[in-house]
């Protein structure tokens, strides 16, 4: 039985603000990227997250970002790379006081947002994250976009690389559309769950008649803020488990 | 040879704000609380002031404070005893993923400004504190002011209690004074190391001709801030090894 | 017709975070309080605010809270009443900038959470925050507490007060219990309209059969973060409005 | 009698957190740029600040900045034309404040760094800039680099430009270089003076035998955080009084 990973962001909530659908997505999901507290997230909101997660045996990652709390760590700050390895190392190490406490492991990281984006593409801050990532822990899977500056930055140093399909975005010919997508483009959750099937199984996304985009998929990323994420899971969920995929972390 | 140990707070800089003398402080202590991101200190300032206490062969501890940096964690703040608990966790942890790859061990803990004063104070913020610290690392030292609150809860738990005196504070028969003394209160230098002779040699403190405090001592505090701090440092360092007690981190 | 005022916090949201039914409370409260950056709020949320309260018209004050964002402002920070002077006239200003652009006058001030407690017991707190008040703008309503400390500070300079009256929280004989609240003791949103009118007609709240508090009260306070807020508004304004008084701005 | 203006950032400190010469410039400028509380500053430097320009009868002015105090608002962070509205509006109104209660006019508005340079470059980001300052009030100077997409903006809308020169920072043929220069491209005191000079009375810069800058500038900056500052800002001050240009805020 082949296994295949479903992610989702969570432990973005802040102080009295609650943020995504965390209590639902848990179901339906394999691994849990957590948030250390410097896009989103606090000390007691991790504590939590991570409870909710051994409570339901889904893996547990670092989701690391900007220090941009107003912005949400989405909008691209142009760090130093010296920045990135000291904001990657800062925010594992919160995360893992927590998780040594709770006796539970730290299976990933993942970076949120804009650290995501330019980590994907700019090689100096791909390569620090790296190094932050092989000095705290060389078992940490890395997620990325396939191909990315990430990818290869890991690969290259022996990390392990865990790449992404987006079940809730729309992809085109440039690739996947992070930001500015509409609720059309992402269709409904059964069209999200197609997709995912697609990709899982043919390594293919057909785009037109005609077109389609080669992807290589270790894990599926549902984000728990996107309209009806809980519903998407579900279906994404289903559609793996019936076509005979493990989709829970047990088998991981 | 009988070893005392000095410690100060350091790695209070922020972003672009020098604070405390901390390079000039390093020859003459044994034991650096570190700042860890919240009253103060920031992920680059922390991995840099770590560099510079292995290079002085300085033992490492987290200054663990309030999230308030426009008042630097002096002020006192009406936390919840779970978020003494998760606040001390988190800047534990954040501490240690840098001390994790810069293979230095965490000796011990401080809690800073009026976090320190609340659980020298308050039992249920002090038990709280001393929860997070057995949970997290149980050989970990706790520093605190003598038969305070934080010293009976760790003694309590078997936690590791290291009382301590401050040479560069004046005390009254209601005991050290940490805000609003004056300079005058202080002293030169050598008063300051005369003081602490006193204490670690007989473990008292005389105020008049008459009173005298009982101060039993295990870390003599020097706040990198206090104006003068490194002659002090010196002073006090000098007076001691003359006496023939052992103030390097060797011994500890 | 007798004017009574229905006051309510507002534009509390930061970042992503949405944050209480200000939409849904517009059309039944006269005054809303507007968070300005400190425990809540953002400038965007600011703009956004004020322009729903234009459109309802609703009169506007800045709702001034403590610097503790992840706290909401709930909790106590022993803060130096220069503090209390400093912040309250950087978030009037902040709140101000916006309200001349969008040709809008300020109406008055409400402290927020802790900062409103401290105002209502500590003179020296009630003083600096009067002065700055006065300084700012004479003209301005300073919402509190009947006979708190903030009351007798702003009588005593000859700024305006409103005293407020909690529709959504329960009174003992020690006054309004502002935390640590059941949903039963509050009621069903017709207890609270019964309340409101009782004390707005009599000026006196029964307590028991034998007990009553005497409460003069200028404007009700409903908070858009208490569950069933717009239901509780609803009543109220309906009940005030039902029995003769004036429950909008243009009357104010 | 000519005038000429002399400027310079100011109440950059924070917190405990000392930075920049103010003191010491304050004799030799005619403008003091204040920091909002954004990048850098808080509500008691800000009143501090601003008695001490108006003690040095030095006219004031908003220093607006990104909200990212861990990077001093030097790192471009990609805003929306929005935020650049309302970052701009919010700190412009949080200094009218106290500037209000202090009854001193605010005179103009400098961008500082990377918000600085952001608006120098874009036209969306520097029109939202314009925007905010003509509704918040018309007759405030905008400051900017001759020809940058802030000016055109600015004077296309018809608020009033004042174009700048950096006295503490080196020129080449591709213009002011404001980030990793070197004291010796910046050369002494004099050398400052020498440039400022030439600027102001040939609207040319030389740069080598046979190349020079055509450089309009109604304002000479100087950086209180420049190694030297005030000795710049006195031979700047001196070589132009004593040329006979007014540099004091009486003409302005």
């Amino acid at each position: 039985m082949e296994a295949i990973q479903i992610n989702c962001d969570m432990g973005e909530s802040f102080g009295v603000y609650s943020y995504g659908a965390d209590e639902a997505m848990m179901p339906y999901i394999t691994s849990a990227n957590i948030a250390c507290g410097f896009h989103a997230g606090d000390p007691a909101t991790i504590r939590k997250t991570i409870a909710l997660a051994i409570e339901h045996n889904v893996a547990i990652g670092a989701h690391v970002g900007f220090p941009d709390r107003l912005g949400f760590g989405r909008r691209e700050l142009q760090i130093h790379p010296d920045d990135a390895y000291d904001y990657t190392l800062y925010q594992l190490g919160a995360l893992a006081g927590f998780l040594q406490v709770m006796q539970t492991p730290m299976a990933h990281i993942k970076l949120h947002g804009a650290f995501y984006m330019m980590a994907a593409r700019e090689e100096t801050i791909a390569r620090a994250v790296v190094k932050a990532v092989l000095a705290f822990d060389a078992s940490l899977a890395v997620y990325t976009l396939p191909n990315s500056a990430l990818a290869v930055a890991a690969q290259h140093t022996g990390a392990k690389v865990v790449r992404e399909f987006f079940a809730d975005r729309p992809y085109t010919t440039s690739g996947v559309k992070m930001f500015g997508w509409t609720p059309e483009e992402v269709g409904q959750p059964d069209d999200c769950a197609k997709r995912v099937l697609h990709v899982v199984e043919s390594g293919r996304l057909p785009l037109t008649k005609h077109e389609a985009l080669t992807i290589q998929a270790d894990s599926i990323c549902i984000h728990s803020d996107t309209p009806g994420a809980p519903t998407i899971a579900r279906a994404v969920h289903e559609a793996l488990t019936h076509r005979g995929y493990a989709c829970h972390n047990a088998v991981m």
